[in-house]
């Protein structure tokens, strides 16, 4: 661990938003606790990514910031890069597949990415970065399994347990595991006592697996509405999570539309999937958090609303009742 | 003008929310302009409307408190008034036409209200509601047209200028004027040297004809979006904003919904339409603004997305470029 999180945290701030904590009424009613809702949704590009990818771009050397960074993503990392290197004058070279969403390519250049396409199969991403690392001596930024996005991401816990204290519980989304790792060693050194719990998608249950049987299993074509959570554990963020965070839980396709219905609705915040998934979780676990007082980090904002309605209008008239 | 605007939010503070005052890079770029959203979207109830039923609580007699209140609204003030009448063991009857939508009946018992139907004709609601008062002895406390509605809708400015300081104009939204008299009141007695300016939507423009022509005009089946905005100006509210409110200015419907989509899409707040005209506003008067200070108040949260993805998916596609 090269840096403590408070060191992190003051070398990110002045580029990042101190993003609100929120809370209602109506949640602490319904899960009889204190819920405090990290609002990662007001960051800067929408999501906690442009912490760690703040943190990468710092830790360059100076031959390495003249070169570039890349990186293979159509998310929201794929924003943070760009967005974090345009701070720095980086050169930020994006690999995407040929056929991610228009929104995801014109957002990425809009920060000042450069987008480089590769094909749609799998393995077409690692290739094409790998090849262009090799022609230009770029610096590979990975979304999860990088120290610096690790330490960069728990500072989102840093502000939340310094806002609140005496937190029981943090719950954070897992999907390349960069969050939760994060989170988890950030709350080791703030707050013993708080248990950190990863949720993910059921149908992309991955991490879980992973840490049940103490191995990491890909991600295989999992079919989850939190796009942000398809991705897999690395060789770095597993074992942190496996040795750090308290259990991992699993949340339904229902639950995670119902848990954004309520942000939206009760809360008045718009959140994308990946970043309600968190709140699933918590309300899930509302048994065994009563009379507890709760966080929960809600990753990330960027969603197409129109498109959404368009294609999951039916999940959730359904989950009206 | 009963009290100073510093003791009406000293009475009231403790029943309601402070709310966040939002910024935007992108929003203050593409003004040119500072730009400070008071985000009553986050009010209790989800919209600015319980500071002025708080309000008019607090100022009934103990024999008007034991007989109880009535109001005729479908809309936030229906729920405002319940939850306010809540707080204070109260009894509120709130009377609504028969063709109200469910959800907004729903909302106003789930707040304590007590919801009486009446024909759905204009001259039904208060026919109805007269003669539920003589029969009764309720006190009736009008959505916009009452002084201690007025003095507590500006209790959002006594926070925005409190916060931001400073500011060259108010933006606020015109239905019944409420709110925009409640605010230039706030503003005349904080900051004389702010502007307060007033929108409304085209579609619903009799207080921009009230006040050009220096009378009221009722406001006849506007056909707006913006569904918080379709009362008239009253005896009250009238001479105030005419004599203190620097202009009015209109908006169409796709100005709103533009608005909407701004306010989602980039800075991630779950707005209503009506909630989003004061934004719309500050938009349209871009070259106006330039390089100014620019509070706006966004006046409520209240919307059913489904619902508005089902009806204006046509209008909010067009929109998009």
């Amino acid at each position: 661990m090269p840096q403590k999180i408070e060191d992190v945290y003051g070398n990110i701030k002045q580029y990042i938003n101190k993003t609100p904590v929120m809370t209602s009424t109506t949640l602490n009613k319904l899960t009889e606790s204190s819920c405090f809702l990290k609002c990662e949704n007001f960051q800067k590009m929408g999501a906690f990514k442009i912490r760690g990818a703040v943190n990468a771009l710092l830790n360059l050397t100076k031959k390495q910031k003249d070169k570039g960074v890349i990186t293979h993503s159509s998310g929201n990392h794929a924003q943070a890069l760009s967005l974090a290197a345009s701070f720095f004058n980086v050169k930020a070279t994006i690999v995407m597949p040929e056929n991610a969403p228009k929104v995801k390519i014109e957002a990425t250049r809009n920060y000042g990415g450069e987008v480089i396409f590769c094909g749609n199969k799998p393995l077409d991403r690692e290739k094409k970065t790998e090849e262009l690392i090799k022609q230009h001596d770029y610096t590979l930024i990975h979304p999860s399994n990088n120290w610096n996005i690790i330490r960069g991401a728990g500072t989102a816990s840093y502000e939340l347990i310094h806002e609140t204290r005496d937190l029981d519980y943090i719950f954070a989304p897992v999907g390349g595991g960069g969050l939760l790792s994060g989170t988890s060693l950030a709350v080791k050194e703030l707050s013993e006592k708080t248990k950190v719990i990863g949720v993910e998608p059921e149908n992309a249950d991955d991490a879980f697996r992973s840490i049940r049987d103490n191995r990491i299993y890909p991600s295989t074509n999992p079919n989850t509405i939190a796009d942000g959570l398809r991705t897999s554990l690395g060789n770095i963020t597993f074992p942190i999570i496996r040795d750090n965070v308290h259990k991992i839980i699993l949340v339904s396709e229902e639950e995670i539309v119902k848990a954004m219905e309520f942000l939206w609705t009760r809360m008045k915040l718009v959140v994308e999937p990946s970043g309600a998934v968190s709140l699933a979780g918590l309300l899930k676990q509302k048994e065994s958090i009563r009379n507890k007082r709760v966080g929960a980090i809600i990753s990330g904002g960027n969603i197409d609303l129109t498109d959404f309605f368009a294609k999951f209008k039916g999940v959730e008239n359904n989950s009206k009742q």
